[in-house]
């Protein structure tokens, strides 16, 4: 049994139709804790914010929660008053349902913008969804939040803190619009580890940053995105602060369960034909890492050339040479896989079989090395094919 | 009769078939000048630079040239030591064929990266073509620096300087790779003007800031973008200066022909079916104008729905929300063409048949007000098709 959001201690969901895409497809999910939960929770960097996710934030500041919805068919973002309404409708809807404070309800939204939820139809499917919760529901939950989506994202995890078994579950949704900070996401770990709100928005933020702040399917940022952490305290684990030094353990596990999660996200995106791993090292800081490895995740060119199975590094040092950060030329090396390309910043011959071959896999690891100090940093990103232009030439249509 | 680069007085050019490209295609372009003409040009900010544009940048240094040899198929690009050979080697047949000093030689090559020069059978080229250059050969020049564009593309203008009547002549090639600084485009104009080098630098950088700097494909930036300028005097005005009033009559001019020639380039980017314009106004500055306008331009999933003729304005104020730049949500208006589709951040009502027929034209104007102050900017992108895909997925093989 996959259970995602549901395998740790009291936590219950279901995924059901509540009417807001057309032929009964699920499109809302309910994830409620038996208790209120420690909430902590990253939100869009993009000026415009959603107002589903606004009301999300404003709850989040409040510590606790019991009860999650995320609908996907509607983004619920660019509607002015009507939206603000719809949302605290939304909430409050859920708040009857699950007998909570409304401060307890996070709703979340993803899918079009400028669309109004039907909310007359929603607050049933509200009431549907939290009434059938149960433990069973996670996968339902997280087939509920897709979008373009081909299929759901799951991951669960175990760690021992203070001598009791803490178990994390989680569910994700991409899959267009994915950028660092946050791309168009909606993420939920749930864990039954004891934490202090302050506790888990550390752990949240600090895992978050190598992972989910690490993928890239198209340079977009979406309005809506969100990733969750709700924190039950049921396993009765000594309830954890920022700076206890057990908090790392629960990192670690955090870390996992997240780069597992993106690694699914980036090899899901819009028309991916394979994951794309860009690894830079050897550059003068991490910063200047990160910043060649977001060029390059986000170069159409390189990622044409990765569906076309060509082995155009020029592509490669190329978005390196315009991400702004300066390197000397002539210290550059680039493998695909294990196979060296480039030398010196100089074309190397290599076999184009071997090269094919490596291209052809499910998974592409590019390594360029600047071998001019310790920097590091890994993107995860996929290729560009004719499927991703098919999906959003005719998304909203 | 269309000359392009040979219009203005004492210009002669070629464009012949020099072997780097299969079948015989036209790929070597020489452009000469009868005698020694200022020279400027502006060279890609890319950190990794083509061994052919690096030669160039230290023969315009000089500050006069007389030939130009642009050749397509072939970037000469990260090769080390055998591709700066190469670029001397190009530079000085050019020089032997045409007479004059390998200083006055600007050698420019376009294509494939970490793929060599086949420079003896290009030697016979290059003299075939300085000896075949003639009025009459400003079109075969467009064709042979063709690389994916599906057509050549040529400006020519006229201004009165000094009571004498001045020519100005241009060819240009894209399409890929199409981004500010510079673009993966290589450009010469060339005037009978008399400018001191000087002069023609201001007016070049001036001319390019708001045209051909205003270009976005897709974003990358490639290693051998260059735009040249060559005045040779021979209209016979006052030679200007920097700080000549008249100078700016000129420039005026001259950017009326790089603005022609940036959107040629835009609307045959790498398989587009249309133009789109990007209008940012109302924002606070001019730079935070330009910034949301490339965020829109550079994001694929504006160009996607561009494509699909979709209405989805809601995917241009996401990319305006993620540039960076800070900014009211609720004061954000939004036009199709003349169609208002939002207001104050909200979505209007609009007829969908409208908003088609807007966006099946062949030029396409997105316009975002923000209604904050006096700061505007333009920038000429395309859509993203599937065309775009094939082309750089099977490019390289």
């Amino acid at each position: 049994m996959i259970y995602g959001v549901t395998y740790p201690e009291g936590f219950r969901a279901a995924g059901i139709s509540a009417g807001i895409k057309k032929n009964n497809t699920l499109d809302l999910a309910a994830v409620i804790s038996d208790c209120p939960a420690s909430a902590a929770a990253l939100f869009t960097k993009n000026v415009i914010k959603g107002h589903s996710l606004l009301l999300s934030k404003k709850h989040v500041a409040g510590g606790t929660a019991r009860l999650v919805l995320m609908n996907s068919g509607c983004a619920n973002a660019c509607l002015g008053q009507r939206g603000e309404a719809d949302a605290l409708r939304y909430a409050m809807a859920g708040a009857r349902a699950a007998g909570c404070p409304v401060e307890q309800v996070l709703p979340q939204s993803t899918g079009v913008i400028g669309k109004a939820l039907p909310m007359d139809t929603m607050e049933m499917g509200i009431h549907a969804a939290c009434a059938h919760a149960s433990k069973e529901g996670g996968y339902d939950a997280a087939l509920a939040i897709m979008t373009t989506d081909t299929h759901p994202k799951i991951a669960q995890a175990d760690c021992m803190l203070d001598g009791k078994a803490v178990k994390l579950g989680a569910m994700a949704k991409g899959s267009g619009m994915i950028h660092p900070n946050l791309a168009t996401m909606l993420c939920l770990v749930t864990t039954d580890a004891a934490l202090s709100p302050a506790a888990a928005d550390k752990a949240l933020r600090t895992a978050a940053e190598v992972t989910l702040n690490r993928i890239s399917v198209d340079g977009d940022t979406s309005v809506c995105d969100q990733a969750t952490l709700l924190a039950n305290g049921l396993a009765g684990n000594t309830l954890l602060q920022p700076d206890d030094p057990e908090l790392t353990l629960f990192i670690d596990t955090l870390r996992g369960l997240l780069d597992k999660l993106a690694r699914m996200l980036a090899a899901d995106g819009e028309g991916a034909t394979k994951m794309l791993e860009i690894r830079i090292q050897g550059a003068e800081s991490d910063e200047a890492a990160h910043c060649i490895a977001s060029s390059v995740a986000r170069s159409p060119l390189c990622k044409t050339a990765a569906y076309g199975n060509d082995a155009n590094w020029g592509r490669l040092i190329t978005a390196a040479g315009y991400s702004g950060v300066d390197f000397n030329p002539k210290t550059v090396d680039i493998w695909i896989g294990p196979l060296k390309v480039c030398e010196n910043g100089a074309a190397l011959p290599f076999s184009e079989e071997e090269a094919l071959a490596l291209l052809q896999q499910k998974e592409v690891l590019y390594t360029l090395d600047f071998r001019m100090g310790r920097g590091n940093d890994v993107m995860y990103t996929c290729d560009f094919s004719h499927a991703y232009v098919s999906i959003n030439a005719e998304y909203r249509t």
